[in-house]
């Protein structure tokens, strides 16, 4: 095991009525003067907006509001934000809503009380210092609730990147699982999807003896394969949403992800994907993920053959290990489209035409040498076969 | 599901040499006097003491010391330590040693700010401050070092019990696997199954639905069944250790046990046999629990036979699941036995004659009204009946 740093401050406050407590965890937290930030109208139309609104008004707490973040979030809005906070004097950004909402919040978090481009942060530089965030998390999908990550694109040029920090983890986070009731199977399936993307990039390691975060991934990624039909098939069921909405924190908050090197091509290979046709992330990583993974599975057979056995139940080939290692990633591509996920590109909204673009914006976009790197390093070529493999 | 709160602020730097950091780190968290407080001398032998002291040295922080923490630590040496920081303006005390040092020094930090007598923690008032507490962890076991517990003995009666509340959480714990390398076997076995108790009494729970916190606590146990074994063999294994040390941790900073109705009767029925015989808490539980879990298995026989088949890798018998629920039972008891544990009283060193005086205390000691409560409530015949089977 590699040493690590593991902080996770973040107050998570978990269960029915959560919302009724944004107010007083808002003063708790330090902030006097709030900008809620959310995406569309479906925040104001469930009564969310109101409820939370009420809880800070019964606080006393004064605060003014910007909606209309999209999924994959853009820049245009981060800098409205940055400009309304400065203008406005605010010292707590409280995001209702998904990853989009807490990402474009954590970005103008960081660009509010920073002299240069925000942008500079998702082009490497680290976040040190950030107004403080808060969160009313309406699906359980990216993590962005107890994570130091934000992922924000670039409107010139749609790039997709990531920041990171400290800073930027939520004081906060209200996890009301029935929030997530509403939401619709396709929305609910790609979370689905983008929790089981985070728990296997952080499998797909080269760091050897990794009992402890082997176990704990497989636990979570058990958890997902258990409840993921359940929520799909029934979605007022409580506590199928509960279980998935714990397992989205704790899968991304790093607990399991410590000490051991982490993978995260297919999120990279992915995000071209949702920069360009702007389909929902979860859907991308669907068909990137399968994709990915059959093309690298030489590069540790046994690491493949034992999610098969451990996290699908599939029973080991000893003698060929590499037969149990596919059918593992077979299982994980059934069960996507089972659950509602595309698994073509055809069925994503992409086109093989776009494969060459692809590849560049992947390969040398916003710096990169012509190559990715995580469980494997990826040229041009590698991803050329890898996006046409999702044809 | 129930609705819960979760909140751990610690920082954990985990790793190899990570003890050079320990002045950088009181710093951060604001420290300007420090109270070192330690065991016995083997902290000072080993050099870890010299080396925690040269990286305060090197900060310019000053410190005082106060060593001489017992296994089961005692109320004596808190009262002593709490009028030594009054005296000299302690600000920030570091813990340096395993779960009796760092409950020891939990203790102090809520005492010196209380103007009452600190045992009114241990009789049920909640911890609302303290002075700040940083670790640095010699023994991966009480889970102290990421928990917002503490366990003391009062001398008079020796009564053992426990205080809670966020504000002893420590704000950093170093863990270094390295240091826990020098245990004698004994004491490496004793903490595996304190560990294993935390995640035990965690599973034994009657909410429904907790498919997430079950799975990650199969995911530890798990790992303590391959680790264990494995450090008991060969003592230096670095990697076995450090598997084991983040097991512990996350064993017991709850993150596996949110949202669910706990069991913590193996504990308090252990706790008058260390209390009375000052034998090592892992042992007494070794001993205690399957003696513990055999008297309770007709409560709730599929969650018994839920371990068997996933912790244990027993097959179901699905005609007499008890006879597989029973067998997970015994695969815990051969287990522990099997790294050098205790099966009975006689190896324990505790005595039949005393088993009226054990269960009074249990059941009378400290307010309680003549039962203990968790998965079962069990009243003086039961406990009685658990302290005989153990003989």
């Amino acid at each position: 095991m590699d040493n690590f740093t593991f902080y996770s401050p973040t107050c998570f406050v978990f269960g029915k009525d959560t919302e009724s407590s944004a107010g007083s965890l808002v003063r708790r937290f330090g902030g006097t003067k709030v900008l809620i930030h959310y995406g569309g109208g479906s925040a104001v139309r469930s009564g969310l907006l109101g409820r939370v609104k009420a809880s800070l008004e019964s606080e006393g707490i004064p605060f003014c509001e910007l909606g209309g973040v999209q999924p994959n979030p853009r820049s245009g809005l981060v800098y409205q934000g940055i400009e309304l906070c400065r203008k406005e004097k605010i010292d707590f950004i409280l995001a209702v809503g998904g990853g989009s909402v807490i990402d474009s919040s954590k970005a103008i978090a960081a660009g509010t009380v920073y002299d240069g481009d925000f942008w500079d942060f998702y082009s490497g530089k680290r976040i040190e210092q950030a107004l403080p965030v808060g969160t009313v998390l309406t699906i359980a999908a990216a993590g962005s609730e107890g994570s130091p990550d934000s992922v924000i694109t670039l409107e010139e040029g749609m790039f997709k990147r990531g920041a990171s920090g400290d800073a930027i983890r939520p004081k906060f986070s209200i996890l009301n699982p029935a929030l997530t009731q509403s939401l619709p199977p396709f929305q609910t399936a790609a979370g689905i999807t983008d929790i089981m993307a985070h728990l296997y990039e952080r499998y797909l390691t080269n760091t050897r003896e990794v009992e402890v975060t082997d176990r704990l991934i497989e636990a979570l990624l058990l958890t997902m394969i258990h409840e993921g039909p359940r929520v799909i098939a029934d979605p007022d069921n409580y506590d199928a949403r509960a279980n998935i909405m714990w397992a989205g924190m704790m899968a991304h908050n790093n607990s399991c992800g410590v000490g051991r090197s982490q993978d995260w091509n297919s999120h990279n290979i992915e995000h071209e994907l949702s920069a360009l046709y702007d389909c929902a992330h979860g859907a991308g990583l669907a068909v990137t993920m399968p994709a990915v993974f059959s093309y690298v599975l030489e590069h540790d057979v046994s690491r493949f053959a034992q999610a098969a056995v451990r996290i699908w139940g599939c029973q080991m080939d000893f003698a060929h290990p590499e037969v149990t290692a596919r059918e593992g990633i077979e299982r994980l591509r059934s069960f996507l489209v089972s659950i509602g996920m595309p698994k073509n590109f055809e069925e994503l909204g992409a086109r093989e035409e776009d494969i060459p673009a692809l590849v560049h914006a992947l390969c040398w976009g916003d710096g990169r040498q012509g190559t990715i790197s995580g469980f494997v390093t990826l040229n041009e070529e590698d991803c050329t076969k890898i996006y046409r493999s999702m044809i």
